[in-house]
């Protein structure tokens, strides 16, 4: 603990994911944090599941977790998928590693992880949560928050000198300072929307489908995932047009969503008992991404998580990032002596094209997604690929970087950007298909490591 | 005057120049029309300048102004501007033309402009207009809109079944709609500030500098530009990064001012009198391109002007852009017998792609009016454009399709990208500082014809 952090007041906006865990890494500091959150308190109503898709926690996650103190608590209850597990329309299986032995993405209930995160916090004395708390204006001068306690409809102004805004996808608090002079704001929903489905634990409780993969049915331009859980169920998520000619929108009665479900998941159907109660009463949601600049509000006011930089899943990546922030902020703390008023705009202008990064890489990894089986030559380019990493180790898969490191977003985007380019010229070599180990493959890698 | 809308209401938000001029044409076809404005009435209490960049109204203005019945009005205060007047440090002075003889675009005061279309509306025993109305909120689903009466602190609300938002680049109606799902909106601000400055008219009144024409000091990363205004004063513009090695925050005081124009501007030093005054009493503003989708609400609310698509001023298209949108709204009037429900959203998924490209293009001309005289391959790029407009005049300068023709702006950004690829060609040919108009430079270009 810092003693000359012991009476600074830190406010949180958000006790969602990375509200709680950045609550416990202040709470450790010393500070007298307040978090404020918009629904009831997880501790006591429960939590339910409905409309989250699963999370894959990877190294920045792991990295957070640890430093919280809670890294134990978390890995008993997640389930390693160490590849992908790819189901054709035939039912054919086709089982792609996610890196080297030994790595592994892990499956986290959301819920459980949050409700994990909170109780940590709330065992610091120094830590009081504000639950019920609808944060409905900010006063970025004064600098006042101000809530409405939707229990009591009672309006409260919190004086908040330092305010971590981890008020998610649709912050508040970035709502206020997107209005303010050149604040750069995008929001970009996917033309696809997102529903949750289950498979839920077989006889005796066991997996339906191998629980140590991540399960994709790729379908060109839709898929269907499942992640499995510690209860023996799956959660699954279809990603589908809202709109077009197999859409959302044509799924309008049992009959069409069994047609299409059979028609494109046949092997899946069997497994999936509740599939048209869940269809019915689970949202049709949708996906944004979420790019800002500045971070910050002056010296006083910062974005992290998904205020800052809402991302599509289709990385596994959302919450790492959110967590990375964390970790990120905490080592910025030493390394600043605890000047906020230095470590928030060095943060910022460092971290955000990070931000913008991993987005980016994001809504690629969902045409490689969706696509995967489709394409014979995405299939080779990962022959090739796997084949020149063997032989040249540190030629290392962008996913790697990405998910097995900790190494920053945008270098990792840069390496996407460099090793797009060499696949190219490899693809368009003559006879690739049979010569993808030969002499051509090896002189166009060498002139791309020399030259770019 | 339609029989069939005589008794239908209809909202507009904002009495700039896009919503005073839609009232214009609403009133016509016999709408119950309602205009609230934030600011007060300008016809009452006069208008000043200090902060909006003089506009250059162009074909697709003029459209507008003659639809709305004010084309001599107008065009009796407007200074025709054939083409561009560049100043190098050096004094020397070059003259481009903007398109063929008779062509030019027209410098208007936008107050003047406002003003003269406020009295129009005001004609009409059909438009009402509310001065000092703030929108503070709008109901989407009811719906309703919130107005503050910034003279009586009054909360007054407001049925509005069709509702036209043309409250500017930070749209109220437009900020309500981004919280709802899937709407994609964008703020993107410039790295550049501007201001204005002022030439005073020379001495018996005359200007003093060419008036015929739209002065530009390109300098690179920043510039100065001037404006003809009809009591013989040009309105001047400077466009500067507001932080950096040259920049406004470096512009601290008298002495910093003084040797930054002398430097780059000294031709025009002698003509401005009230350099110091002007500077500091002016406002550092900034410059922002919005870009969204959808541009309604259902089938009731429609963003129009810079409410849809705010864009930086450098190719001289908002207010013409924004004109246009009331032009094309009337037309579809026509086409689809007034019924809103079809209007609103054919217009907003057929004009917005327009949107985009204007956005785009404006950005562009930016980096070329900056870079005008300092890149040698530009001008070289200019004289063989104009070459091969004489030898095939169906080969039109983007410019020209923009500036003198009423075609989408997204098909003058297609064209743009087409004839950037190919200048790209043709710059890259041997000795092509020679053979600027060799048999090479035909072969490059017929085959672009044909393949593109």
């Amino acid at each position: 603990m810092d003693n000359n952090t012991k009476q600074q007041k830190a406010v949180v906006v958000g006790a969602g994911l990375v509200g709680s865990l950045w609550a416990v890494f202040l709470a450790r500091r010393g500070y007298q944090v307040e978090v404020y959150e918009r629904r009831p308190d997880m501790r006591a109503a429960g939590y339910s599941g409905g409309r989250s898709i699963n999370l894959a926690m990877s190294e920045r996650g792991w990295k957070a977790v640890e430093k919280a103190g809670i890294l134990d608590k978390i890995r008993n209850v997640a389930i390693p998928m160490p590849g992908r597990m790819m189901h054709a329309v035939n039912g054919d299986l086709t089982f792609q590693p996610y890196g080297k032995d030994g790595e592994a993405i892990y499956s986290v209930s959301r819920g459980g992880l949050n409700l994990e995160l909170l109780r940590i916090a709330g065992e610091f004395p120094n830590v009081r949560f504000f639950f019920d708390h609808r944060c409905v204006d900010v006063d970025l001068n004064n600098p006042v928050v101000t809530f409405e306690d939707m229990q009591t409809n009672e309006i409260k102004t919190v004086d908040a000198p330092l305010i971590f805004a981890a008020d998610g996808a649709f912050s508040a608090v970035r709502y206020a300072i997107q209005k303010t002079d050149r604040f750069n704001y995008n929001q970009f929903y996917l033309e696809h929307g997102y529903k949750e489905l289950t498979i839920p634990p077989g006889p005796g409780g066991a997996h339906r489908l191998d629980p140590s993969a991540l399960h994709i049915w790729p379908r060109g331009n839709f898929m269907l995932i499942a992640l499995p859980n510690a209860d023996g169920s799956f959660t699954c998520t279809l990603f589908l047009p809202f709109e077009g000619e197999t859409s959302f929108e044509k799924l309008t009665d049992n009959a069409a969503v069994d047609a299409f479900f059979n028609r494109y998941f046949p092997d899946a159907v069997p497994h999936m008992p509740t599939l048209r109660t869940d269809f019915w009463e689970n949202p049709t949601a949708s996906l944004v991404t979420v790019k800002c600049a500045p971070w910050q509000w002056q010296n006083r006011i910062l974005l992290i998580g998904d205020a800052a930089h809402a991302i599509v899943p289709f990385y596994g990546q959302g919450m790492n990032a959110g967590f990375e922030d964390c970790t990120i902020l905490d080592a910025m703390h030493d390394e600043l002596g605890g000047d906020w008023s230095a470590i928030i705009p060095q943060f910022a202008r460092r971290h955000q094209p990070n931000g913008n990064a991993i987005a980016e890489l994001a809504q690629r990894n969902f045409v490689e997604m969706r696509d995967l089986v489709a394409d014979p030559k995405f299939l080779l380019r990962k022959k090739i690929a796997a084949y020149l990493h063997e032989k040249h180790p540190d030629f290392l898969p962008v996913y790697s970087m990405v998910t097995f490191s900790n190494t920053p977003y945008h270098t990792a985007l840069q390496e996407d950007d460099a090793q797009n380019r060499l696949f190219e010229r490899i693809l368009s070599l003559d006879n690739i298909e049979q010569e993808w180990n030969g002499p051509a493959v090896e002189t166009v890698f060498r002139q791309w490591r020399e030259k770019g």
